[in-house]
């Protein structure tokens, strides 16, 4: 039983035993522990960390807490891949059925966008009638049939995780290193996984915008699924501008399907097919990265991606055709574009402003139960360090209505900056690889 | 309103605004702020301390969220007297109408037993028929008739520390010395106080065992009653061993009726001796220490202080007789000696194995609904540094069967150790007296 002795050990910097944890997570699950005293200990954990032991405690109660996914003997090994979540980042949509079409499958189980990050959630339900509310034996049944499946957490995968994290949302202690990689990675490991890739973004508009502590919750992560048969890699990525041009939910659909056809901006598919390779040599379809990548150009030139991802948005009930013609995605009513002010070098295409102008243009949500405008959002072209002129189009504002279109105005105009110099620093597209055994840089692109 | 956000800050070090403590005071106050997110800030401001600022906005809001006492022109100064708590404290009992007969008022408003410390309600009720629940306005009638009363914390002195204090209670964030400054002083300073004694205890049964840290307590009170018009000096006295020797609710009551006739150990008056001088020179009743003992030696010689002792239980009930003849207190139906097990020197007689012993007789509280049974407790003669015989009695144990005797037979086996040498450290009965210039060692006995 949680007891004001018992967080006062946490307090002063005691670690609580692995029972301690488990009767913890049994009765938040049941509802038998009132919120004022996790909510106390949770603000402790801020403070002092959790012990490996008591994080392994911990993960393990909140993933058994719950139901998890389980495949029979004949499905293909199965990998994931999870963002730390950021602006225009639409990768999942195009690897699910990329990576299935590699011969893996991929049980998906995504969120919501809230605060000024968006949600895979939100931009599958840009195509008109996909379900994303599927039971686990739904789930289970379509990965065994197509490879992949995308849907949203159910109530019953992790439900301690479910109310704690609500419970950190509103306490301000969401920011524990060890609390997140409690919270990713019991949901993922009911995923029944053999392999799993975190994208954990760096940059100022990165949840957690220092680069150190990004690697610290990467290698938290990793230590987590290593010990629990779920290799895991991790790849820090640039947020310090949004990835790709589009920011919104029906637009960020969009660009991901013309992506399955070759078409898309270099950062998106550069981190795209990073993510992939991984995915692929953690599901043991490719050794090497070389050749990893030779798949996916395979499956993306042929065809099979854009077919398994037919197959997928008519499995859950959309349409499609929209992956070939994207004007069945809902449209804005009004666009305008967004031209440079002046000329100079861009200095910054700030994520943080970019994802508070969705919110403010109707795309996003402030609070969990706000509805979202999937058509509303920015194209936005420019990337920091580029040369422009005055007048030159950088992008495409698409609003409601012209009241809408000046707040969107608004919003480019504080998110993106001209100057006469360069910027100071822009982030490597694609940061350091960590791995159990370490770290390596990259080296490739900006 | 009290948000994640808010929150977040103060976990990160900022200090909030004056408005935002007043806020929230405000909304505990009428219950508009879930329990779950100020559990998490208690726990934040454990960690992180408030600044000279927040802590006064949080006195000055808690104390305002109530009612608080206030006197005509004609009454004389008021002062009060107030301890950290321990075993065998009873100094209250006797300082309430001994100041009084020396011409000062005493509206003291007291506590209940809690944990390992005694409470003086719970002293006070011992005396059959005395009433501690007194409205605001009885208790002013009557310190303007006969210048003290002793009542309870009523619901509407600082209803919101009341709140504040049951959340810490369960969650592990009581021991935070501007938490426990501001509980403090937002109830005495709705009492009207020309002058305020603390006394804080130090040792191995105080609430706060280390000195530095009770001394951090004392200059944190000290500035917040100095800001305030309250003129605040505290003395840091022992509680590594109990104070006198009666220590249990009736056993205790009758120790300090009978100080009042003068007889009684020397350890509790000199500490009750040195608290009244001070209130004395709080109230302006006395310039100097001296001329403050000479007047308290006077009211007790010449039966003053016995009287208003007299009329102060009347007004509230009981039976004055009880002053004169404490055979009118409950008795507990079996009393038995302990007697020193070897011969040698007393090394300790541990507070909180007393305190748990009293629990155990069912003369405290577990919890806050428990009721108490007034009669049991010991008597313990020995103090550390004493030379024994074996076979010596050093304390009577008083319980209501003989299953009690052998409970408190354990307690006192566990409590009391006789060794061949001294014990290492005995703290100085009187310590430090600490005033908003400073502090000075008292020098005086052990």
């Amino acid at each position: 039983m949680l007891t004001a002795a018992v967080i006062a050990r946490k307090r002063d910097g005691e670690a609580l035993t692995a029972d301690e944890w488990r009767d913890l997570v049994a009765d938040v699950a049941r509802g038998a522990v009132p919120d004022y005293q996790v909510a106390a200990l949770l603000m402790a954990v801020v403070f002092r960390g959790l012990t490996p032991d008591e994080l392994d405690a911990l993960t393990d109660a909140m993933c058994a807490s719950g139901s998890r996914l389980s495949f029979g003997p004949g499905t293909p090994p199965r990998v994931d891949k999870h963002s730390t979540g950021g602006i225009g980042d639409k990768t999942s949509l195009i690897l699910a059925p990329l990576v299935a079409s590699c011969g893996l499958a991929v049980p998906m189980i995504s969120g919501r966008g809230l605060g000024h990050t968006g949600g895979t959630l939100d931009k599958l339900e840009a195509i008109p009638g996909f379900r994303t509310a599927l039971t686990l034996d739904e789930a289970r049944a379509q990965v065994e049939r197509i490879g992949c499946v995308m849907l949203g957490q159910t109530a019953d995968i992790a439900p301690a995780d479910r109310h704690l994290y609500a419970l950190r949302d509103a306490t301000g202690t969401v920011e524990s290193i060890p609390l997140i990689a409690a919270s990713i990675m019991s949901k993922k490991l009911a995923e029944d996984l053999q392999g799993l890739v975190l994208d954990v973004k760096a940059g100022s508009g990165a949840f957690l915008p220092d680069p150190e502590r990004g690697l610290m919750l990467a290698r938290t992560m990793i230590a987590l699924g290593a010990a629990r048969g779920c290799p895991t890699v991790a790849r820090i990525t640039a947020m310090d501008r949004p990835l790709g041009h589009a920011c919104g939910n029906a637009l960020e659909t969009e660009e991901a399907l013309l992506a399955l056809r070759g078409e898309w901006p270099d950062d998106l598919r550069d981190v795209t097919l990073c993510l992939g390779a991984e995915m692929l040599m953690a599901g043991g379809a490719a050794d090497t990265e070389a050749q990893a990548l030779d798949r996916l150009a395979d499956a993306l030139v042929s065809g099979a991606a854009a077919d398994r991802c037919r197959d997928l948005i008519a499995a859950q009930g959309g349409n499609p055709a929209v992956v070939d013609d994207p004007a069945g995605l809902p449209q804005a009513a009004e666009t305008d574009v967004w031209a440079a002010p002046r000329e100079g070098i861009v200095t910054a295409v700030e994520p943080r402003t970019i994802g508070q102008g969705i919110i403010a243009l109707g795309g996003g949500r402030r609070r969990m139960e706000d509805t979202v405008d999937p058509a509303v959002g920015f194209v936005i072209t420019a990337k920091p360090g580029q040369r422009v002129e005055r007048g030159e189009p950088l992008a495409t504002i698409h609003a409601r209505d012209a009241a809408g279109l000046a707040v969107g105005r608004q919003a480019l105009d504080a998110a993106i900056t001209i100057g006469d110099e360069p910027p100071l620093e822009i982030l490597p597209l694609l940061g350091v690889r960590v791995t159990l055994e370490g770290t390596v840089e990259d080296g490739r692109g900006r």
